[in-house]
């Protein structure tokens, strides 16, 4: 079995939930899995000076312009969640707490939270709105929220945002294939050349 | 004839050039020409907040692996010039000068200007270096310097920068499609789709 692909992104970014919707098939065609890596994307802004796009003059209007077309160009739903940028926290928990013992369930939570967020514009801040979404999926609810609220938990999503961005992810879509790294969803057709031809 | 496509640029953008060597093509395939408006950055970058890439942590070091990945998928030169970002003034008002008698030679002159900094590496910095680019085009020497040197011709790169920022643009490529606003160099596949099927 070859390497997963990794693909990286952070809950509260409308782009990592669009490539998120193509992603695993892209790596299937290629003969490939991809390792979903949630991440708190503001520890990489404070290195690149980042913001928002949302509350950035010319570039929010853009975004908003943009992500229905996107979407619409992918043929995925769209609507905008009522508070951008989202808080992160329990959802990306919630996923490294589930990829202990269960990476496939960690994958499908973390699939449903994008959709609930970005493709039906819940909100998704508060543990109790993640295990809403858990819920039909088989997770336990006290299970998923005393998770959320555990020390090492909490620990293992900064440690594994520090090993992401240790590894130069400053973005969200962010995939590295074979150590290659593509930024942003406009790039998952390079993601599939790169993959088709072992580089170009 | 139809309207043509916009195509706004700087040319201390290396994607900004990447895209100059496609987006005559794509707009010739459906029947539509591009017009060529250099823009300084600088000017939005002042209400984006936005820094130069090449000195912003980790997407700096991301580039400069992008750069050559994506010119050689594009199938065009590239070499990193000594100084980024150029001073780009004197290039940008050397085409604002052009633009008046012969938007032609004024593209020329732009294509001519970006393979020369970031297909060869050379720098453009002074008034000088863009009249030795100019002169195998048929531009002559002190005409050049002395519009590069021109209040007037000063104000209208103002002028021109600052209606660009004013239907939204704010980085380079920047293409707007019948007033439909694309971002980046990864965003020219989008525009082909639209100019298509005028919209999806």
């Amino acid at each position: 079995m070859v390497a997963p692909i990794d693909f990286y992104f952070e809950f509260a970014s409308p782009y990592g939930y669009l490539a998120s919707t193509r992603i695993d098939a892209i790596a299937a065609r290629h003969g490939r899995e991809a390792s979903w890596h949630p991440i708190m994307l503001g520890a990489a802004f404070k290195l690149t000076g980042a913001q928002p796009l949302v509350h950035t003059p010319l570039k929010g209007d853009y975004m908003m312009r943009d992500l229905p077309r996107f979407a619409r160009l992918l043929e995925v739903p769209f609507k905008a969640p009522p508070v951008m940028p989202v808080n992160s926290l329990a959802a990306s928990r919630a996923c490294i707490w589930l990829q202990q013992d269960d990476p496939k369930m960690a994958k499908a939570l973390a699939r449903a939270v994008l959709h609930a967020h970005w493709g039906e514009g819940q909100d998704i801040a508060r543990a109790e709105d993640v295990a809403d979404i858990a819920r039909p999926l088989g997770i336990e609810r006290a299970a998923l929220l005393a998770a959320v609220a555990d020390p090492a938990i909490k620990a293992g999503l900064k440690q594994a945002t520090e090993a992401a961005i240790g590894r130069g992810v400053f973005g969200s879509p962010f995939v590295l294939v074979d150590g290659e790294a593509f930024w942003g969803a406009d790039r998952l057709h390079q993601v599939e050349r790169w993959l088709a031809a072992a580089g170009w």
